[in-house]
């Protein structure tokens, strides 16, 4: 299964790949880039759904530009949770953080992911049980003992232009700014995820993310021992969008800090 | 003159991409990276400064790991200011953000300069008069015209822990989070100005820099069509450390949004 996730994020990482020789022509033409690159991402989600549901025609599909589709109901055994381009607005300046995100869901419970970096090459996998991999080599979270010493990253969602969400987060930039080495806000939640389980960073929040958004990436990081949860320290972060990710010795330094800021 | 730089700039990549796979092992081993990486910007800087001054014995050099030296006065006619690893924290973590800064000041004018990406192999050069260029292909700012549609980078200085400087940052922060597309901190000044100069970023803004984070990318992006100043919007950003750079028409609306928050 996990093959077949790997195949369709290879699929739709070549059809942003070209799609990215041409935003660079339509930029010289001084077109409007987001149209384009809307075509872009439903070409991509059309392009992992086809693989994906070619190989298991009765599971169903959650996907960032379909929502909901293929037989997706309550009771769905087996579900795909994709989001075919991560970091939207930075495919479309081409600032190099962007990513494809698929996972699989059975019963619930998150058991299959890929992450797909098409910049950096970058492919990251983890099925449930059986460790997080970086192009097939295993992978953990970072050894870093304090939160002095850490590398962190944030995003915050900023399509509603919410003034409350935004002073929270300000809130949260601080607190975790004094505290740390250093924030990183590079602006795909995915590939943040990613970056825990590789020891990249030490740790990452974010809130009001979409299931796509984390689903993946939070198998990856529990896999590579990371921890992962809501800002309660609860494990309902793909209800919610909320979500703390970290080595559990910087997880457990980060949660009282933000608690102490929202 | 511009060649030798690149050449520079090119030893020193090479240095600094060896470290990257020793410092993999340093983690594995669980030793801390933040001496190794030292001595690895001071080899860097040395090999930098070893190539200029081998070819212009006269010149002086202002380089961040060892200051001022090899003939630095007031009245230095020609000046290398270089910086050989800007985005350390960056480097000691993996985080794939980080370059080689190299400028030539001469009579107090930047007339030269390279920035050297070796994670994406993008190499950013400029001469005085003589226009910006990506891997040797010119470089314009970007063409979007309104702020609301910009990305922009920022960043903070977070060595000192400034309360006061931070609760500044932030105030930023949300005036230009509110007033944009989205707001990056990826944590390489040079880099940041390096993205304003190619529109893969429509401005930037940071305060508290040193000359050699910003020597060579202020020419690079007044050489691609942008607009460098300082907060005030007056030309004294080398000294200051203070910088708001962008494309003529987003500089316009950051500047005043920007004052309003200081």
């Amino acid at each position: 299964m996990l093959n077949t996730a790997v195949r369709a994020a290879r699929r739709a990482a070549t059809i942003i790949n070209r799609a990215s020789f041409d935003l660079e022509q339509i930029q010289v033409e001084q077109k409007a880039p987001n149209d384009y690159v809307t075509e872009v991402d439903k070409a991509a989600e059309e392009a992992i759904i086809d693989v994906l549901i070619s190989a298991y025609p009765t599971h169903a599909v959650l996907a960032e530009e379909s929502g909901g589709s293929n037989n997706l109901n309550d009771e769905s055994e087996n579900v795909w949770i994709i989001d075919p381009l991560d970091g939207t607005t930075n495919f479309i300046h081409q600032f190099p953080a962007y990513c494809i995100s698929i996972a699989l869901q059975q019963k619930g419970v998150i058991t299959q992911a890929v992450i797909y970096d098409p910049v950096h090459n970058d492919l990251f996998t983890a099925t449930k049980g059986g460790g997080a991999f970086l192009n097939n080599k295993r992978i953990r979270v970072s050894k870093t003992d304090r939160l002095s010493k850490a590398l962190l990253g944030t995003g915050f969602a900023n399509r509603n232009k919410d003034e409350k969400a935004l002073k929270e987060f300000l809130r949260m930039f601080e607190v975790m700014t004094l505290n740390s080495q250093g924030l990183r806000r590079p602006g795909s939640a995915a590939l943040d995820l990613a970056y825990v389980a590789c020891g990249r960073y030490d740790g990452y929040f974010e809130k009001n993310l979409k299931i796509w958004d984390i689903a993946a990436g939070s198998l990856i990081v529990s896999e590579a021992g990371g921890i992962v949860a809501d800002f309660d320290g609860e494990a309902a972060y793909l209800k919610s969008g909320n979500i703390v990710a970290g080595s559990p010795r910087i997880f457990g330094q980060m949660l009282p800090l933000l608690q102490s800021a929202i």
